[in-house]
């Protein structure tokens, strides 16, 4: 094999692999060369993937020495991905009255939920968690990207009892959206005890879905140690929480509604 | 930039965008080159790619010429994916009773649900289809790494009618599993008029559930063209719908129950 396509190849297993170790003797067994061969091929394959924007290669040196690809997203496309959302969400027709806005389409996407995940993983990308925790259902499809691009597991919690989840813990919480009292519930094989949890939610008003789901890593002795939410209806009054990363603010008390971007995210 | 960083640089962008065409020129206005140069860079991407087992390039020729990168799953790697499916089903105390399996779990781990979508997308990839459809919610995980491998948006079906739907289309349907009439419903902007759709889903007894996706299609005008089921539980018998492509099927009529892998898939 070449050297050229060996680059080739590992750039594709890299990237193929978001935040997977592998160790340089992997390498050196699938194209069968020396170890330092390998050395200097990902010296190529990491100046290369830092110029894309995409990720770029963290390496541990000595015996147990490897690579891992970290997905990256650059201020520039993070904002071209806000904005693209935004002015999705801005179609007519999207606003259902009551103050909802239809969205399923969006969040069910898989490039909008990818972009919007592949901003959480950045931000979170050095945060020490265990899993990504979502409620159902419309976080689920940027929770998993999350997840895919951390290397982590999925829990998601539902909001009945299923026969198929054997024992669940439940908890009650009140929703602000519904203007009632709503279950969540899970598998006590659902979440680790102990666990360091990255919660991702679509949307959060004032906050009551996601006291329900801290209230539920409570009952495992688990913890959240970052929030993301795709869409945050408000500002910043009045959440029933404190510490979450927004991608975009919903003004919606006066009509038209407009949407902010977190220029946080991006400056 | 050198050839060889072209080349990994083109590799990134194409694996981190499957089935998406990129034409010859924009390749050549992002590395400020000659289209021929590359023409010449992407044949040597195309070899290496196509000896990962991981995907492969397929290019047009012509003014408008371009290439995109089909994801691919070996039949080697397809029964390492179904074996290890399988094995995980077959860790001990998933079984909850009643014909009841736990899988929560796997169904939301990236690496599973990826595992089980490259094999889907592999078989369907040369169907004509405008979206991919799946009913909450274990399933989605599945259903979303399929549409992202195949450049498809997903459209998911609530169970219940939702206020941030909209209005919706909703039909009722007989779940054998649940021994009970259940709903189904969708947003009205839910699913495109006339569309064809690859219907993917985490698990199916009788068919119940499957056949009430149908009928949501129907109201629609769209139609089924291919159907993916990761688990299906005893055997070809008995089921309300015919053409269905499983990973597993479940024999769980006498303890302890097995689970035979699809073997077409591999052969």
């Amino acid at each position: 094999m070449k050297k050229v396509q060996r680059i080739c190849a590992i750039t594709h297993i890299l990237t193929e692999n978001p935040n997977k170790d592998f160790s340089l003797g992997y390498f050196a067994d699938k194209f069968e060369c020396a170890k330092s061969s390998i050395s200097e091929d990902i010296k190529m394959v990491r100046e290369t993937i830092d110029e894309s924007g995409y990720g770029y290669l963290e390496t541990t040196s000595g015996a147990k020495g490897g690579v891992r690809y970290v997905p990256y997203i650059s201020a520039e496309e993070t904002k071209e991905v806000l904005l693209q959302l935004r002015d999705k969400l801005l179609e007519p027709d999207r606003a259902i009255g009551g103050g909802f806005l239809y969205t399923s389409d969006i969040m069910f996407d898989p490039k909008f939920a990818k972009g919007a995940a592949r901003i959480f993983a950045k931000r979170f990308a050095s945060i020490d968690a265990d899993m990504v925790v979502t409620v159902e259902t419309k976080g689920i499809g940027t929770a998993l990207f999350t997840a895919e691009l951390l290397n982590l597991p999925l829990a998601v919690i539902r909001h009945e009892s299923k026969v198929s989840e054997g024992s669940t813990i439940s908890i009650n919480y009140f929703s602000g959206s519904a203007s009632r009292i709503q279950q969540m519930s899970i598998s006590k094989k659902g979440i680790d005890k102990d666990c360091r949890a990255i919660v991702i939610d679509d949307f959060m008003r004032g906050g009551g879905s996601m006291t329900g789901i801290y209230n539920i890593l409570n009952e495992f002795d688990a913890k959240a140690v970052a929030t993301g939410v795709v869409i945050v209806a408000g500002g910043k009054e009045n959440k029933k929480i404190e510490d979450y990363v927004p991608l975009l603010i919903l003004h919606d008390t006066a009509a038209p509604f407009t949407i902010e971007l977190n220029e946080e995210l991006y400056k």
